[in-house]
């Protein structure tokens, strides 16, 4: 049980986990901070948070959990903000999307705090967003990766899993370069490629006709292309190393079969379609299979 | 009503076609023709035929409608096959994704005759195959592009058109040419990309870590690369030019955003998503209408 929480950022995210922890009794009083008064005050008729503070400093004072949950670009000011208050024992912990950039923040801001900062990942979101989009469920089932640092204390990661345990979520542990990496990979890669597409065709001379014809096939590929502008700028240019490497793999694939396709090579791109299918459907049973277990 | 149809491939596109058809009191006697017997006898056993051909010779005596909804590349084997054995009062159509190479085999296989094939593509389909997957309403509010040859009788072609309206469809038209340069785009395009990206990451050494972490994000984005890799080897060649014209604008496109990465152009980034974001909302504000309408 956690005395008092403090969230930083109280939309999908953050609102999501203030309601978990309420709902698993983890928490006696939530203080939420954030840069729209107007999320903070539906927040709180949401029965989300118990507070609003205005002052990350102030806010602080007495807790023993704090969550970073606004987006990424931020973490390096609310860490610098708080710093000089935060109890000595404090965790603070975070959901961003990716961890090397948050990690180099929180030493920059933190200096010899560095310890009291557990970095997470929730694998968790909606196409809503907001205080409104908040649900209590929101992590069951889901995973959340913890990229522990060398000066973490134990205890302090296990509490900060044992937390995310206790919102229903499923626990992972990976490096902080090993989760971005993987995240280039399987998430801001495909994220650029659909951005990518839907410009593409939005920017031609015809665009309206071609859009009509899009279908079904179109719209589940797309479906990525239509995430927060803003948000996927920051992951873009947090995680570039990671993702300028499969982007350059992905070009690589791509002209690859370009030439396949203007050499009429059938043999080679039904071989490259084959091993797609095949991993695709192997992966969808796969997580079948873990949806079954987990319900 | 036709007296006698006769569907080569009775499988989702052919066998729901059939299914319709009866239902809307179209069809008078359906004959299945097909390579796979077991099909044949699995959709008569569905009563989604009356009888089973195995001649396609044959099977087009006294028939007054004939749809191809075989696999695009088997076009020009059947229509020639069949051609010599056509009745004058036969109209022939077909389903096939792609119109160019369906229009030269065409016109190869029927010479004289091609005035009675009139060319369709109705936009419909579900991630099951076989005649298993059919459905009566597979086609209802869905498109159907009928690309005319200046060959084709006025009363033929909407002959065709009124029988996919009886089946609940939309009618559209194209010329062969822009509906290869609308799907190039829209479908095929975009077909190519997710086979690449499940592929590029299936050939990585940590490919099962990867793939643990692949989230609904992914699972949209790949959907289509679960698809038939002969069947899209088959579209990826018929649809070749068009295709290789809408690959390089999007290398062009993603090799242009790899240098924003680069050189942390977040503004550019941003802008790029932002028109991908607007549009993709658009669009899936304009479907939802057009779905209200026809509901």
């Amino acid at each position: 049980m956690f005395k008092k929480v403090v969230v930083f950022g109280v939309g999908l995210i953050g609102g999501s986990f203030a309601l978990a922890l309420r709902r698993a009794g983890k928490a006696e009083h939530i203080v939420g901070v954030g840069r729209s008064s107007a999320s903070l005050v539906r927040a709180k008729e949401l029965g989300i948070i118990d507070a609003v503070a205005t002052d990350p400093a102030l806010a602080v004072d007495g807790a023993d959990l704090v969550m970073l949950a606004a987006p990424v670009a931020q973490t390096e000011a609310i860490l610098a903000a708080i710093a000089p208050h935060l109890p000595a024992n404090a965790i603070v912990t975070d959901a961003g999307s990716t961890k090397g950039d948050v990690v180099a923040a929180a030493r920059k801001s933190l200096g010899g705090k560095i310890a009291q900062f557990v970095p997470g990942h929730p694998i968790a979101g909606r196409e809503m967003h907001g205080p409104e989009a908040a649900l209590a469920d929101l992590y069951v089932g889901k995973k959340v990766v913890i990229t522990a640092l060398p000066e973490n204390r134990g205890e302090d990661v296990e509490r900060v899993a044992a937390t995310w345990q206790a919102c229903g979520a499923v626990i992972h542990r990976l490096s902080p370069q090993e989760h971005d990496a993987v995240f280039a990979s399987v998430s801001h890669l495909p994220h650029v490629l659909a951005f990518a597409l839907v410009d593409d065709i939005a920017g031609k001379p015809h665009a309206a006709t071609l859009f009509q014809y899009a279908a079904s096939g179109f719209r589940d590929f797309t479906r990525i292309a239509g995430s927060s502008p803003e948000m996927w700028r920051d992951i873009t240019l947090a995680n570039r190393d990671a993702l300028l490497t499969e982007v350059d793999a992905y070009l690589a694939q791509l002209t690859s079969m370009r030439q396949m396709i203007a050499d009429s090579d059938g043999a080679a791109l039904e071989k490259i379609y084959a091993s797609a299918q095949h991993a695709r459907l192997q992966w969808a049973a796969a997580i079948e299979v873990a949806e079954r277990k987990e319900s």
